[in-house]
């Protein structure tokens, strides 16, 4: 099984930390998203959409989005919660993930890390900042109450959340207003078979 | 169990269409966005995050995000495929729908009829034109190859797609170039229980 993905990407390492702690082997395929390696006939031919992360399974059938791979992989472990209740609200989380965080602060960390910070993206990193932060904020009312996402223990709504959260700060996301989540990071951290990003 | 929605919204409409397919009885509680009514102190009790559809269960459990909420009522039944790889297939089509085809396709329809196409939003409209078309593009090529986007057969993943795809007309697309999507369209409008949206 192969996993086409940028080391450095947030929604590449989720599935690179979920395969990992489940201890299920993969290979690494790098894809260099600034040469446009997501959007060769080839990839396309996989993905349409032309995103990493993309996944080839053993029988040839690809799956793309980060947290769609997510749930395929961890679906019947310890990694999804076990209630039908718990999974719709670690669904919830994800799609809050995408929709509300992602756009604003990996975009953000994208602008300055990927683009290196150009002048005719300033308005664009401007705009990013007071959603970006109402979304941290979203995350930081939960955990002042709970310590996981869903169903009371670590699962995928956490490893979805942990990938951009905890490398906010390089979006220039100042964290250190946000002690439930930096708590929680440090919960994420201590997780069996954790890996760090990269 | 009640909910929280606005008539007009394609994420909304996607709970109304599903519960009344399942023909789970439910109480619709009209919230006018525009009044910032899913901003006061009582929505945000139950969804800090302030979005519509937010669904109330009889127990006082409140769940947000409106394809984390089709997932839940529908799992279990034949809304949701059976086999592992077509349950990721349609939350991959789910969440392709929340991040690459609403924040196009939907928020080009808000700026249109909801806010009335005010001229200080006319770059945001431009801006939104070629992703949009984009994701009306990855569909068609799915479309052109499958009557449905997973499983084989009708599930959420169409309810999703086709709440803001069956009104893309009023955010400024013209659909007339995508006949495998047009005629997904009529499919997905003589399902059993099919209500139109409002």
């Amino acid at each position: 099984m192969k996993v086409f993905g940028d080391v450095w990407s947030g929604n590449c390492y989720k599935v690179k930390l979920v395969l990992t702690q489940l201890k299920c082997p993969f290979e690494w395929v790098p894809v260099d998203i600034m040469k446009a390696e997501s959007h060769t006939p080839e990839f396309l031919a996989m993905n349409p959409n032309g995103r990493v992360p993309t996944v080839r399974l053993d029988d040839g059938t690809c799956l793309a989005e980060s947290n769609a791979i997510l749930w395929y992989f961890a679906e019947g472990t310890p990694l999804v919660p076990d209630s039908k209740l718990a999974r719709a609200q670690a669904l919830q989380w994800m799609f809050f993930e995408q929709y509300s965080h992602e756009p604003n602060i990996a975009t953000s960390r994208y602008i300055i890390r990927y683009l290196g910070n150009p002048p005719e993206k300033k308005a664009a990193l401007a705009a990013r900042v007071e959603p970006g932060y109402a979304a941290l904020g979203v995350m930081e009312s939960h955990l002042a109450k709970e310590n996981w996402f869903a169903g009371g223990k670590y699962s995928i709504a956490d490893i979805a959340l942990y990938a951009y959260t905890h490398c906010a700060g390089e979006g220039g996301f100042d964290l250190t207003r946000f002690p439930a989540i930096r708590a929680w990071i440090a919960r994420v951290e201590s997780q069996p078979f954790y890996v760090p990003m990269g």
